[in-house]
């Protein structure tokens, strides 16, 4: 494999450009191949801003393009099942945004083409990448909490997103609780066997109006009897808060910042530091990170950190979450069937 | 209402000598009016240490003695309600430590007694007296946080206590989570509508035998939709960890500390602080403190900070979220039956 | 010496009343012998608040009685050295508040009076009981900092005195930085050999009025080339501002908290905490601990943990750095005359 | 102006390969013209990694180009004038690493050649670029502090460089205290008018042999009274450590961060962190703000925000230093001959 793979983005929104800075700041890594994005305003302003010279509306001059190693699927959830199909197709790596769809079925259908298909696919759960998450795993891997007993994960937003952004978003638990399912399995190195949720719409009518929830706290029990809980919010009022607290037999360690400019300030009131406001910031090196590593394991020919199954796992955790809310009661794991069939279940072990 | 009440105290284990210093460091606050014990190895070792005078192994030289304005019930558990009932009967004011009895209908008929008698009753939930949860509580009163939409309440013990203390302790909900469950509605302002318990036995055998649980979470809803979530553990690992956070429309607060010395140590391998122990030293002031506020509602003849009707509400929702875990499904709270009459429960509203 | 010695007291203003407390609080330790203060008014205020039976405005009740085996000096400073020459001439054990006296002179008859009588004397430098500060020097010791190399100390008070205060203080170098001196030495374990001060009255027209300071650094140099610098100002703005940073060639120990409640607050504004306002809140445990380690020495018959010698040394280089300031250049620790005769002299090692 | 300058760089070492990278990430802001360096090898070798085409060993390659706007010098200290002068003469606009120069005569000889060209000259002292450094400026700026009454000034790296960077760094004040004479002149707003400087070789024989100290002191007084203090050493034994304290009349700031991973690890022996090693991991986004700064002073025409008398008195800072502690005493500001002429010397203010 080329040293330097030609790498083509598809799409530039908030998180598309952050990935296009990411393959512009290392000419060492990568050769950036070309930008897609549907939306031919902002094509043309990220065009010019950047000096681009290969962009298109149409997704064909990426996928067409014979000398295109990989391609980062930065686009709107509803494409993303499409392109990682394509990606199949033409034998393409693929990096994609998560979600990779927000129903089983859409899921199974891309996950089976990339399988048939022997190509690559990494999902963007970026948490992973994070300096902080990443020494917290090395150091459950390496037994230094002992048998993880409980881990207590916690994700809000300062605000809400606005009413077009939540009709599309799938909901609470497929939207936001993902990266928290995805974090939870990671570090415990399991899926659970039963979750309860409960969740409440608190903020205001919009979330009511669509339907959903913007407060909730999903509880799991794994076959060991250790336990795990998830809270959300949309709207913390204070900024991005995002703790993870790992316990173990021998210990625990937590994991999270919160100050955004190394900086207190003491007066005859008090003493006030300032707040990481949104997850650009918290995560800014790690959403960098992970397109490295996905970039790394394109060049060196290996599996991803992050997998497909990862992707499907955590939507199916979402899933359980909502019917058991709906329900009010706990769910077992296995209540939920499970569409993909039995060649492509047996991959789809955890990564870590 | 004497300035200056005589206060006799029962039980000189643990919790009683934190509570005899205070009675002794606090001169100008009370007098010390003599100790009750059953155990005369221990009473005639704790009389020479403090050159106290006035002990002895009958309970009858506190209740029979008419110059005692106020007691504080330091004894075992099983005794509890037993005591609180004498001192009603003789008009005396009462401290009792945590909780009134194991049971509702001990704890009604201990109630029944101090309201008929119209007698004052204090439990001993010391979290209200920390300076931080008391700072909480205030700024959650004067509307600081807004409308409070979560409370994530933790508790762990350094290491498991041992299989006798097991044995009488009336499980982990009765004997620990009941902190918690005070905690939670004292900030909340609400009793839940529901609860979902889970919880699991890792610690070891002991546990086990003792048909008990270490290693909980319980999840509650209140009326206005809001939530909680309450951790345990009997087994922490690193140390007492006792952390509170309250989520409002506003903003947040967390209530915690950790660090039992205030040095930290740099060293090439990182940085290093000490963590503290035990509930001694994280709650030394409220201890003291309680005690101090029970006096001065002795002495102002004005109703105390938390009623026995707290102590009740708390014992009903540790009941609850056995019956919940038993059940494996959420528990509503009218599910257990009230055994307390109405006109008793029409005062059980929230000390606050 | 009895187990439980009968100790008296001089002086019931604001640390008097520790000291008192501190007593009375631990009749397991000690038994109160009595409260002299030349102020009637305040005396028999205390007396009937915590009703002491022992009281006198006549400094002889205390010495003229045979019984009393130790003393707690909390008066005024002008008063220091006659009460340690009493107690020297009847063989009472003193402990003193700092400093002895505002001159080598003074302190030097008050020394050689408890040499010669081969009485106890210890001064009040409560820094050294703090929990965070004995750890350090605990380590240090250890030698888990390796060479000391430089020590960073500082300290703030949150507004300054009063002028009348200030008049009989002796200098911001005599009255605080005296804190700072003995916490260097004590932690490098020996007197520096150079010292450099400069200062500036910043805070207001009483401390200029005074011919005082309110703003200074003072730099020393150890024989073995390693350095320190001490920090003061008399209004901080914020609270009470006490932290020693020490750096070895293996690493650094920071020592020092500043938030007094266990509380975060977070909103859309950034995060609070309150900051710790006073010494008596930052040393409270301290100036416990201090008597306690008095009244050990004077059970089992021991040397005191901080010694006359030390108070005499932290006063020389109180000294030593108000001849700095005024003469604008660096003083060589030999250059200030040592009036104390060489006998006394060759017992002035540092207490650790 | 071209909106997007064409920039060369001079120098690809450790400092060189952070702003090549800040160069090549933003090709909106930028258009990279090539590299020079007089290390063949390095030059190759960089080259081939990041795919660069203009790279040459002769620095007229870009010197005598017309179209390059700007350059980044970051070659070795004693070759910045020269650069700086070269700049000058072509009309290139120049950021330079610091120091400009190790003397006074060769930094004025630059900064005239730069005066009478009128070309655009920044210096390398990127704390001010720190987010946490710029928001305390802010602040001050903004008179929240009230009157600045002290400043304390720590920066000392992990472990010492090695002899051949020992010989040709000017010493330990030119070094590196210029870091912090820059940051306190900064945040003061105005020079001192007197310097004290100790210091000691504590850490090995090569600063001894280089006639050089590793572990110092300096404190310097204002015209207002106010103070400053600046701790130094070449080996912490725990990592990197950069920490200010500024201190008004209304309260402080502290300015400074020390842990790397947003990790604590609790175990039954303590809590652990990390803590940064470098200046590169501190100052990572404050090396390309830096950079971006002075490109946009080159597209909008403006004058840098570090200037070169910013530079220059910096430098005269430490010579001052340096000379205190040659005679042992503390040397007034205008004790050190200015050789700069006066309409220099005119523009020479801070910039702020």
């Amino acid at each position: 494999m080329n040293a330097r793979p030609r790498v083509g983005l598809i799409g530039c929104g908030r998180i598309g450009k952050i990935h296009l800075r990411t393959l512009l700041a290392h000419p060492e890594r990568c050769e950036f191949a070309g930008l897609v994005d549907s939306n031919e305003g902002a094509l043309r302003t990220i065009a010019a801003e950047y000096r681009l010279e290969t962009v298109s509306t149409d997704i064909s001059t990426i996928f067409d393009d014979p000398t295109i190693d990989a391609v980062i699927i930065a686009s709107s959830t509803e494409t993303h099942a499409a392109c990682i199909e394509e990606a199949a197709r033409t034998g393409t790596s693929a990096f994609t945004e998560k979600p990779i769809a927000l129903d089983l079925e859409s899921t199974d259908r891309a996950l089976a083409a990339v399988h048939w298909a022997g190509t690559r696919l990494q999902v963007g759960f970026q948490r992973r990448f994070d300096s902080g998450y990443a020494a917290a795993h090395r150091k459950i891997a390496d037994g230094e909490l002992g048998t993880i007993e409980m881990i207590r994960d916690a994700m809000r937003d300062p605000a809400p997103p606005p009413p077009a952004y939540l009709e599309k978003s799938g909901g609470l638990f497929r939207d936001m609780t993902i990266h928290n399912f995805d974090c939870v399995r990671w570090l415990k190195g399991h899926d659970p066997v039963e979750i309860f949720a409960v969740g409440s719409a608190l903020t205001g009518d919009e979330v009511l109006a669509a339907g959903d929830i913007d407060t909730s706290i999903v509880t799991m029990r794994f076959a060991d009897g250790s336990l795990a809980s998830i809270e959300n919010s949309r709207r913390s009022g204070f900024g991005y808060d995002v703790r993870t607290e790992v316990f173990g037999s021998k210990g625990a360690i937590h994991i999270g910042d919160s100050r955004q400019t190394p900086v207190r300030h003491l007066t005859a009131s008090g003493v006030r530091e300032d707040h990481q406001y949104f997850f650009l910031e918290r995560f800014k090196d790690a959403y960098e990170a992970e397109v490295l590593s996905f970039l790394q394991a394109v060049v060196s020919d290996t599996e991803v950190e992050v997998t497909g199954a990862d992707g499907r796992a955590a939507l199916r955790l979402a899933i359980l979450a909502e019917e058991s809310r709906r329900l009010g009661r706990p769910i077992a794991a296995g209540e939920v069937a499970n569409g993909i069939d039995s060649e492509l279940e047996s991959r789809m072990t955890i990564s870590a």
